[in-house]
């Protein structure tokens, strides 16, 4: 191996694009006394040095993202990265000659490269089957060549940028503008990938390139992506800018949802540490008010009790905080935003912390015990690029988290979902929104590539707790008319936290059908815990069918009406997402009360709906038409109802608990005894609650006038109602 | 209220039954330095002050057991021999008039009852639908009375014996002899009650009722109880003593099972703990070879790695070394049992002790650093009195558990499932036993008890991973031929812990046809965990159709055969349990070997089997046939083959791991490469395993012989294979 010599130390020289020299020293001057950074250093080496020990392995690409190669190649570029910031803070040469050796290889292979061989992407790479991944792939090497730069000799850096760097940036770029000329995170990646290599090689034309975009790309408005998302779409600014500025809301919600927004939160905000530290001119932290530091803020908030995402649009369920992508979130957000003290409570969970600037000031922080919890309350997050195309509630009361979507399609990961919910309780999903259908990067299923029933099934309305017409999913199902949509905020208040409460409207889903639904949780001293309340408000100008599932995980208690199981199970219907429910029972309204309950993890629920005589209500579950087992197993409840004009109006309690190893079983039973709409029209919907202790509530709402300041009187029963904004909880004896 | 004067203070006189007077002397001294003791002291203190300022309530019977009156009731009793014990060692009066004022309440009650209004049990009780749950009132308030014993005037006691104790006695045993002199835990708790209140009263012809039942009952030979148990089998000893010689096998194991093994180990232990005082002349610890002692590490080892235990029989999964009968358990078999370390770290794990002498020094030795971890091995449990009813086999192995069931029938609460098997890893389910269709106290279903599809499907050899004959259960259903009868242990060998292995015959579930099945698990370096080789062999008469179910957990992953999804779905059958199965799909082998491969909690498994071309291999779902939705809705491989004489011999592997944070999929295949039976017959089988990595070995099993000193030659294919004792595993070419 080859000594180089580069001794002198320069704050212009390298490393300078995530570690910097005078970080470097910071950090150097503090190991052994940083647990947590000194921890993940020692792990990480532990890691690399296996590696090395195991040798290089650079194959020719072959597989799918489940197969051996993909994971290889993978594997790779993430110990690079290590490699790199291991050489620079431990000073062992072996690290750099691993990277550079690891690196020539590569660049030894990369010229040989057709396009690879799995024909799958709309966007083939050469290392990987899709461009995405290959620019995963430089996002990361850029990074541990930045580590080795002044150790390499000047003829290596030589075969590096024109055998590899420059020849993979223009790959992703110039010859796969359908790839990274967009507003996607497809792009995103592209453009920090070229934006990454860029800086290091002090590249100005890939970095206007990666801040901006192709000048030209020949590409025609209105072509899709294989995953039906549009390429093109006429007057679309493009590259890392336009990439920040299109799918993030000024509140930091990013359009595609969650699941997507952690994937590309890292190239986010690597590329913003990497341009604050070698442009800080750009004032990339700044831009757009802050609006990278303030998703971090977003995300953190879509999680769960115990961290998990909500499974918006396309979201892999179980995915995290937890996650690489995050611990980087919360490191940078933590240094370049201000040292909010609460993300030291979630890097502590994390336990692990970034290997540079941001990830040392964690560990202070840490060790000096600056943390504090981090309390999520309730939040409604805006969508769209001007925050006006509607958005994502999230009502929190004790242990209980609803989550409310009306926001706009979310590009290729959208659903056609509008106006649906789901509903946690302490991390538990108690109405689940199904997610995707796909198993990442596990090679049996597709490959790890979406299956055909994440189309046919999870982006179909039916799949969510939110009403179907005429058994046709919102839009038709037609991505090119969603995308043109979104749904309205009517108002959101979690001022008083007694009554927290969301509603919104969706007039485009089915032209001539105007819904209008409210989410109220409502925590009242006459209950043991928080309840729900759901009012749908449809006014169609046809008489119409309207479902209205809600996916409860667990088992049956108890139904107050009859039904009958089938003796043998059809598929609920045979398109639009219905061939995928088997129709395992069917039952008819007792009273005007339906009532419903079950068990899940111990803890009992009851959805108490108001029904007309003619309802069915209808039992079915996942599974049907399902030749390859993709889909999981579990159950709906469908509310179904011929009517032009009708509300659906529900309460979902929790309540009680059953513990297996005392057999105790607590409160099992519904405290409602009486649910009744008792005013509806355009202006005014009333509910009246009634528990079994005999106390009467009511719920009004002002469905036009979102004013908080509006004055309303309205007679009900020779009762008259008075208050101000857009909804009242109130003892109706009060 | 009146204050007692009784000061005089003897080892004759009250407390003696549980607390003694030195116990409570000793226990006084010691708190506030006895963490565990202290610690539950306070949550009891705290439990019973809030329930004495909630006042008494003694309702008139009315309820099931998941209703209103049952639950209070049984909350009675339980607070009682709290208060009780809080009275002898805090000394405060309050508890003392507590107890006394609820007791009198149940004095005035109790000569007013009727026999309970509902009317499912065969043994009526008075504030219980069963004399079963009186039984349980009287052994707790027993405890109670003798803890204020002293502290009452002699009038009250005269009250409380005259009016309440005697006449209860008397109805759980001379009214109901159906329920009292039988060999059952109904019977267990019926003597106890008695045996309990007699032990305070000094009461010596309800003592000999007790222990030996009553001389007379003039019930019939053949009555069955409502579970289908028979009642009385002639010549069959009554009492407690018989309760202990009949269900209890010298190892322990307790013919019911460990779910009804736990609710017995409390009657058991607390009357025990009671004669050790007051009779010690019965040495009670030290009858049938200290078989009581026993048991409680044979129910320790019949939980998995959280402590739950194996659901054989009616079992409800969930229950644990946690219940409140475990603790007693425990801290009893530690006190009386030679001070076992490792009871001790259980005890810890547990994390509260009684508040009596056992409990004082379990938390005495918690305290001295004492405790061991309990190492749960592979272990062998005989059935029956005599150990000579066949028994239960746990072959442990890493994280893996594998649970072989070759014992008796178990009394009513027996499932017809013999050779039947269930697979764990970590405390997770892998292949799963069903359990019981119930769902304890929980009124919504059918008033918290045995709902009809217990007998329908839980009970039914299709609801469990062993061979089902001509869709016809084992014994045709039959519990009175199957009590007749037994599997037998052919060899059981865990010496090697490299290949630990039990195999057992079967000879009478069907007439005619034998069946011997082996399970070995197999720890050898070329894999990467321990699999489970598991070969049974089937002869028979006459040429019949054999259904091989496998209820994994988890989603489909991979079939390497051809199967077809049903577009509508039907029952498997039409009686049996056959008739709760959905038929999903059906299969026919593509290959000699069947891979079928599942993700579980974020594990793969992969069973390989060979197949004859004619198999089907159907997959099926549990749900089919049940208008409550009592069942879980579960899923099952079945192989089904039509042969007179045949091997299923299978591997069943826990391969890799998929961590949906980091979205790594590891090892996810299969490491067999080819399983082969290369020898039959009715002397020897012998299975070949070649793995990916090309390396052979074989199983060799002496079918009749079980003898660990006979020597074998036998020649396959021109090899000639010498071993000694009924098995041997090795590489082919050795
Ligand atoms: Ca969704
Ligand atoms: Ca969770
Ligand atoms: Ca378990
Ligand atoms: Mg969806
Ligand atoms: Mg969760
Ligand atoms: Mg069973
Ligand atoms: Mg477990």
């Amino acid at each position: 191996t080859t000594k180089n010599n580069n001794d002198q130390v320069s704050n212009q020289g390298h490393p300078n694009l995530i570690l910097t020299k005078a970080g470097v020293e910071k950090i150097k001057s503090q190991l052994g006394s940083i647990p947590i950074f000194d921890k993940t250093l020692q792990t990480t080496k532990e890691d690399i040095d296996a590696e090395i020990a195991l040798g290089i392995d650079v194959p020719i690409p072959k597989d799918f993202s489940g197969g051996y190669t993909h994971a290889r190649h993978k594997r790779n570029f993430l110990i690079l990265q290590k490699a790199g910031a291991l050489f620079q803070i431990l000073e062992e040469e072996k690290y750099a000659v691993y990277v550079r050796d690891m690196l020539m290889a590569y660049a030894k292979l990369y010229p040989t490269l057709p396009v690879h061989p799995q024909t799958r992407s709309y966007a083939r790479g050469k290392i990987f089957w899709q461009c995405l991944n290959d620019s995963n792939w430089l996002v990361y090497t850029a990074q541990a060549y930045d580590c080795i730069y002044e150790w390499l000799s000047e003829e290596e850096r030589h075969v590096l940028e024109n055998e590899l760097f420059i020849p993979f940036a223009n790959f992703i770029s110039e010859e796969n503008p359908q790839f990274f000329n967009r507003v996607h995170n497809h792009s995103t990646w592209g453009n920090v990938a070229v934006g990454m290599i860029a800086l290091v090689m002090d590249h100005d034309e890939l970095l206007e390139k990666a801040l901006n975009g192709l000048k030209t790309d020949n590409l025609k408005a209105g072509m899709k992506d294989n995953d039906g998302g549009f390429i093109k779409v006429e007057g679309q600014k493009v590259g890392f800018l336009a990439n920040v500025d299109e799918p993030f809301s000024p509140d930091g919600y990013y359009t595609e949802g969650p699941y997507y927004q952690r994937y590309a939160m890292y190239p986010f905000l690597i590329f913003a540490e990497a341009l604050h530290h070698v442009k800080p001119e750009l004032k990339i932290f700044e831009y757009k008010e802050g609006v990278l530091l303030k998703s971090v803020n977003a995300l953190i908030n879509l999680s769960d009790a115990d961290g998990e995402f909500f499974p918006l649009n396309d979201g892999q369920k179980g995915m995290s905080y937890y996650s690489r992508e995050l611990v980087t979130a919360v490191d940078i957000a933590y240094h370049f935003g201000g040292n909010n003290p609460e993300l030291l409570s979630i890097a502590k969970k994390q336990d692990r912390v970034l290997l540079d600037d941001a990830g040392l000031a964690v560990a202070l922080g840490i060790k000096e015990g600056k943390d504090k919890p981090f309390e999520k309350k309730s939040i409604n997050l805006s969508d769209g690029p001007n925050g006006d195309q509607g958005g994502v509630g999230v009502l929190r009361s004790e242990d209980l988290e609803l989550v409310f979507k009306y926001a706009g399609q979310g590009l290729s990961h959208g659903h056609y979902d509008k106006l649906s919910f789901s509903l946690y309780e302490d991390g538990e999903e108690v109405i689940q929104d199904y997610g995707l259908v796909r198993f990442v990067n596990i090679e049996q299923k597709g490959g790890g590539n979406y299956l055909k029933e994440n189309k046919t099934w999870a982006k179909q309305t039916i799949a969510h707790n939110t009403v179907i017409q005429n058994e046709t999913s919102h839009f038709e199902g037609k991505y090119e008319v969603g995308s043109k949509h979104h749904s309205e905020l009517h108002f959101y208040d979690d001022i008083n936290s007694q009554v927290q409460i969301v509603s919104a409207k969706e007039t485009n889903a089915y032209p001539g059908t105007q819904m209008l639904r409210t989410f109220a949780i409502i925590h009242d001293k006459d209950f043991e815990k928080p309840f729900i309340l759901d009012i749908l408000q449809v006014n169609s100008d046809n008489e119409n069918q309207y479902d209205l599932p809600y996916y409860y995980l667990g088992q049956i208690m108890k139904a107050n009406f009859q039904y009958t199981v089938l003796p043998e199970l059809k598929p609920l219907g045979n398109s639009n997402g219905y061939q995928h429910l088997w129709k395992e029972a069917t039952g008819k309204p007792s009273s005007h009360n339906s009532k419903f309950s079950w068990l899940n993890k111990g803890n009992f629920y009851t959805i108490t709906t108001i029904s007309d005589a003619q309802d069915d209500l209808i039992m079915a579950r996942t599974g049907a038409k399902d030749p390859d087992f993709n889909l999981r197993r579990e159950p709906s409840l469908i509310i179904r109802r011929h009517a032009q004009n009708t509300v659906f109006a529900s309460v979902i309690e929790s309540h009680g608990n059953y513990n297996p190893v005392s057999e105790f079983a607590v409160n099992t039973y519904s405290s409602i005894s009486n649910l009744k709409v008792i005013y509806n029209d355009e202006n005014y919907t009333a509910i009246q609650i009634e528990d079994v202790s005999k106390k009467v509530k009511v719920l009004l709402l002002a469905n036009k006038d979102a004013s908080k300041l509006s004055e309303h009187i309205l007679k009900i029963e020779d009762k008259e109602y008075k208050w101000t904004g857009p909804y009242n909880y109130k003892l109706k004896s009060e």
